[in-house]
């Protein structure tokens, strides 16, 4: 399947308030400082930085019933929206560097508004679908999914700055990859709609090959749409990306993480990616942050053409003495 | 599989002289402090504490041969098998908190004693399947196993403290998973008995999912006994599982781990289980006690019902605006 | 399979001029002072030390183009080529300690010398196989394929202290595991060359039981020629063994890495085997020194018939009260 090198279009969005920890924030410029940019042209990948969006501050954001930061949650991510929606008009493979898990709405929505019926690909230790009425935590980046659904558009009350927002996702369009820390709402849903969910228990039982043959296939089936990849760097294991805010153990290998970006890069579908939740505040030593930095960039070189086995230019020859 | 919660007893048995390291005495409070019953109730699991139980001295406890402690040994595995007996009677699935492994001849009599034949799923880095006259250590917690075998009764010697205890198990009704360092004389007696063992090369070779669907298909062609889960913790991988007195390099993940017990659970057979060899004072560093008491955690857990797909209650409901 | 227990060869190389970094030509002596030889003749095998070769030293050897330390490597090499040449032929199984990789050059070359046609397994993160024409950082360390392969002939300058050597080795005879970091003109090679890879992308798809069954399958149809087995614990992920000149992200781990020693023992032709690349100045601390030269000792043990699953000899009688 040889391809053309996809053109990338960098969004960074240092947004932090879909959960309660400072420093997720600082995610895309860490990001970026590790070398993302140089590294995808290196690799033959033509890449565009949008620079970071800025955010309007809320300072009345009270909590609507458990809900915190409604306001500047709804706000970041039309915003978020509008400017996913502009790169894929411009004509790239956008990739959002969080920030949090809440701003997957934005990118969604964004890049469906641009493109149409979607696939996502959700790569998490949680399936970040709790509704404001199930979340216990009050945390939106825990509920992003339940936004975006169309089944569940009636379990969603009205907020304040989502007017904007319409469901753009069917529940048989969506795939989950990594889960080991689901609520009992969330898990509800998630048999309720029969979502396709590959949990730890069945990347244990499988492997992450066969997980990722049943996924690229019921892909497949659901009509080779456009994919979007939503990837929580809390998915792999904390022993590997520590610097996050919702760590859990038993997670993906660094190994798993990689080979899911290249099989979802061989579909030749991929059309968006989220890096999110990188947190250089919640490691606990410096080795730990580089680690997260480094995995997260590498994530993204695989969803661009890196391959293990190397590579080389179609026109290449061998020098000879 | 739809299955009614199955309610547990706790026993500690702060017991250590089947081998010589101070420290697994331990072990039964360390995983209550860590909130096992606590995390079993949340997870919709009654469990009762019986406490721990408390074991006479033997002050001219000579060794027999090579054999240390033999009196303390017998006489401790006389008390808890009567206790798992009592515990069993009462209705519910056992929970052994070591303690060194030795404890495994008293838990399994006692369950034998109370439910009759049983199938025993044994996952240990070793197969403690020395007789007294084959050991070079001389400890008891690497002889539990030659102790308990019907196949092996010529060639264990009658020793003091041992006259209650009968053979009540079967080779064929015997699995290992796990092994990794196993010594000629056990080696021997697994071959000689056809004893259906998963070493890590069987786990590496097949997997951890085929190795469970194996284990559990050859369960049923043994007849839906009654489970006994002996989980020595250093089975897992010392860097996991540190805290333990004879670790060895290249175990189980955490991941392994737990997906052996979320699939022993699921046989929906599983009637007693060991935790045993946690040792505080063996890792180098408190964040290495932390972890392994916490993957004790989690492995009881997982017996329980704990998935990491999630759960929710059969009668949940869920919130609309 | 049983088989006769080998003797083996040990031949000691500690020579570091095939890359930059001082502290690999102590891998020799680490190894052999964490037990090799006990352990070997613990497992009952009749292992054989015929010492550390010793090096000429080339004072001006200025590169050739880019190509650095020419005439000290061909010189080394040649060297080596009789010594293995030489153990061969006493009915050894040779174990050739580094040392760098550039050292395979003389250690195939020699084993070819004695017994003919050759399998390689060559188990690395790297393909060593640039020319002195593609290489990028002029170390010899990741050319020495390119110098044995028939296939390659036109490819190889002709450079000075190599006229000794002519290819010895078949493209289709080379087997790859464990790849993940390779140039672009070293992926033309392979890809050009048809060669059979197994990178970290294949091991991830496949699992390391399938990798060694399909590698152990193809030598079969290659025609069951004696295996030289050349292993850079690079191969093996930097968690395990740090203490390595040009460690990789990602890679075997310590059980993937004993399953392929297994394996590959398992097909009783193995007649050669490399262990390079120990550099115990290379890690930040003394724990990933021993958890690098224990490893590559275990790496040995297991290519020489320590099984997980344990061993017992033939004759063995259990003792009976
Ligand atoms: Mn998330
Ligand atoms: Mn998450
Ligand atoms: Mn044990
Ligand atoms: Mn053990
Ligand atoms: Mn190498
Ligand atoms: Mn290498």
């Amino acid at each position: 399947h040889p391809q053309r090198a996809p053109t990338v279009g960098i969004i960074g969005a240092p947004f932090s308030k879909g959960q309660p920890r400072g420093g997720v924030e600082k995610g895309p410029d860490l990001i970026r400082t590790a070398g993302l940019l140089q590294k995808l042209q290196e690799q033959g990948c033509e890449a565009k930085d949008y620079g970071n969006l800025t955010f309007d501050e809320f300072p009345d954001d009270e909590p609507v019933g458990q809900v915190k930061n409604v306001r500047a949650v709804g706000s970041a991510n039309q915003r978020l929206s509008e400017a996913v929606k502009a790169v894929k008009k411009d004509g790239h493979t956008t990739v959002m560097l969080g920030g949090d898990h809440s701003l997957a709405i934005g990118s969604i929505h964004g890049h469906s508004a641009a493109v149409g019926q979607l696939s996502v690909v959700w790569v998490d230790a949680h399936a970040d679908i709790n509704t404001p009425l199930t979340t216990t935590t009050g945390n939106m980046h825990g509920q992003p999914v339940s936004f975006l659904l169309h089944e569940l558009q009636s379990k969603v009350p009205a907020l304040p700055n989502f007017s904007w927002l319409k469901p753009c996702l069917s529940a048989r369009d969506l795939v989950y990859i990594g889960l080991r820390d689901v609520d009992p709402g969330e898990h509800y849903f998630l048999k309720f709609l029969g979502v396709k969910v590959f949990s730890m228990t069945e990347v244990d039982r499988l492997g992450i090959g066969k997980v990722m043959e049943e996924t690229c296939d019921y892909l497949c089936t659901r009509g080779n749409n456009p994919i979007h990849l939503s990837y929580d760097v809390d998915a792999i294991d904390p022993t590997v990306t520590p610097a996050t805010g919702t760590p859990v153990v038993g997670g993906l290998t660094y190994r798993d993480g990689i080979y899911i970006t290249e099989q979802i890069r061989h579909t030749g579908l991929l059309s968006a990616v989220d890096m999110v939740e990188v947190n250089p505040l919640r490691a606990q030593t410096e080795e730990g942050v580089r680690s997260t930095v480094s995995t997260a960039v590498d994530l993204l070189l695989g969803c661009f053409g890196r391959l293990r086995e190397g590579n080389h230019p179609q026109d290449y020859v061998p020098p000879e003495p």
